[in-house]
């Protein structure tokens, strides 16, 4: 094929079937993948080489208006700046992009007011349907746009009320998980501290530490249980702070998320606890560094890079076939034990 | 204003203009935030309430064909995953977004191929501009888009060749305060293991460091430096080896960033040799989780968030004023000093 020079404006289809010779239509059909099937490899591979070589540039402006489609799609999420994310949308991102689509990303601090403004924002940009991480079990924003037949695809969290596209970690197997890894090591005395009841994650972990407590055997005390208001440090540091201070005793602690362990672990340095002597701590999430803590953390390690790339199929899966029933994706967690986890007999021996 | 029920098809200006009784143009030079000018703060708070009322959507591809502009931009980070990015992202977006722009984010993991690729993807989507944060001191892709005219502000890295605005760290000011901090502590031997030099971050640091040495009267030795091919663990924890097999002694090392210092950690953690008493450790970056690791660490923290911010500013800048002069906004990091680095003198002391 000769170097030839391009021309100024845009490059377009006939440009591509001039420099072949062939027809315009059979350079359009082999550059579509939906139509590709359509003309031979030889023809396509010549047109892939024609299109690079004469920087032809698909016009997805009038791609969007002829077909409806923008090829975009918004995630929402609480904050890209908790670790627990990047992986997630890493995962979408891969599979979306290789499907042509662009990902447009806004955090919501998980303000109802900044959550809506978001999808506003998404729409206005005429995206092809939303991502959510930012699930409430009640969400009106999310039944507002399941209502006004947005593709949705939920991810991490869930919803309570609406038969909905969504890949999750499976939180009860993985507080379970915990659990009986507490069990095993001869703890009794469970205390636990909850993540927020209004999402998924926090209400299913806490659920399932009560019913594995019982089915195990083992003694359930309210006492023994905070619910906090966020998955945060400070929820953990305050939570435990007050565990404490009730007259009862536990060996153990098994906080929602590993941001709650982390105030955990803040608190019984500061208290002069040690950890796992005195109290051994699990958190829930495996976030990047928590092998590295000074008491490296025992913790349920989630799927999240596959819980994107799922949930990237699952929204194209949503967009190539409407008419497909509704599915719920969960992933399984591991236990990874650590340090941050001994017997309660470890104490007798130590002191 | 009575509450009235949205027409099913798509709100028009022409709607709300028929709902206040006004003029379409006057709703429509309302709305437009570079005509709003021309009519009254009243019309203008009158013309919102009635568009959010009304549930009006304006139309951003009717707006994108009309005006040229998409009002997206294209980010192009090394990998999301890495703790650096996800607070110069959302500095980015918090700017973007307020100023009615989507991000649209894409991972390149250092290979030219999947940058050249995302860039493409991303002209596909109409972005209004580029925002890099891959670039390289000499960067063929980032030289083409600068000379098709494509808008482009880079972000925490620079480029040798080309004028072109830019928001970085003063990578020579930090490596200065890291070896200072050394020096003061009584170090005169001191390592180095140095970033890719084919990275700005990498580059100036390692000139900074040899320039400090210099300056401050400490010994130069090119045997207590290692140059590395990556910014990453594995490549820090070689280098450490290296160095130790060399028959030269020193008390302190610095690292190019955090991750080549957390290689180094568990390389000395492994030998059994202890940091700080052994031998001081300084990172850069300051990444989450650095105050919490088994020994927390001394590091420059730099100022990420903002980055993004004054990345998005010198964005909207560049579009909205194409003939305002080039700008590199320099931005100050800060020593932290924690527990991996001590006295040389500790040594004696402990032994």
């Amino acid at each position: 094929m000769s170097t030839i020079k391009p021309p100024k404006r845009p490059v377009t289809i006939r440009d591509i079937a001039r420099h072949l010779g062939v027809h315009p239509s059979s350079v359009s059909r082999a550059l579509n993948p939906r139509t590709s099937h359509m003309v031979t490899p030889e023809l396509i591979a010549r047109v892939d080489a024609a299109a690079k070589e004469l920087g032809y540039r698909r016009n997805r402006m009038a791609y969007a208006l002829k077909t409806g489609r923008s090829l975009m799609v918004g995630i929402l999420v609480p904050d890209i700046m908790n670790p627990l994310f990047p992986p997630i949308i890493r995962g979408l991102q891969e599979v979306l992009t290789e499907a042509g689509y662009a990902l447009i990303e806004t955090n919501s601090d998980n303000d109802a007011d900044r959550e809506r403004l978001a999808v506003e924002g998404m729409r206005d940009h005429a995206v092809d349907g939303l991502i959510f991480a930012t699930a409430h079990r009640h969400d009106p924003l999310i039944k507002e746009c399941f209502d006004e037949g947005t593709p949705i695809v939920l991810v991490n969290r869930a919803v309570d009320d609406i038969e909905i596209n969504a890949v999750v970690n499976d939180d009860a197997h993985g507080t379970r998980l915990a659990v009986q890894h507490l069990a095993d090591l001869g703890h009794r005395s469970i205390a636990y501290i909850a993540g927020p009841q209004d999402l998924s994650t926090g209400h299913r972990r806490y659920h399932s530490f009560l019913a594995t407590m019982q089915e195990l055997g083992l003694p359930s005390d309210l006492d023994l249980v905070i619910v906090t208001h966020a998955f945060t440090e400070g929820s953990g540091y305050s939570a435990l702070a007050t565990l404490l201070q009730r007259d009862k005793k536990f060996s153990a602690v098994i906080a929602g998320n590993d941001l709650l362990a982390l105030g955990c672990l803040t608190l019984l340095e500061e208290r002069g606890l040690r950890c796992p002597v005195d109290i051994s701590v699990v958190g829930f999430d495996d976030m990047p560094f928590m092998d590295r803590l000074a008491t490296p953390l025992t913790t349920i390690a989630i799927q999240q890079y596959e819980m994107g790339v799922q949930a990237g199929h699952l929204f194209l899966n949503q967009i190539n076939n409407p008419a497909a029933g509704t599915r719920t994706i969960s992933l399984a967690p591991t236990l990874v034990a650590r340090k941050s986890t001994a017997s309660p007999r470890a104490k007798e021996r130590a002191s």
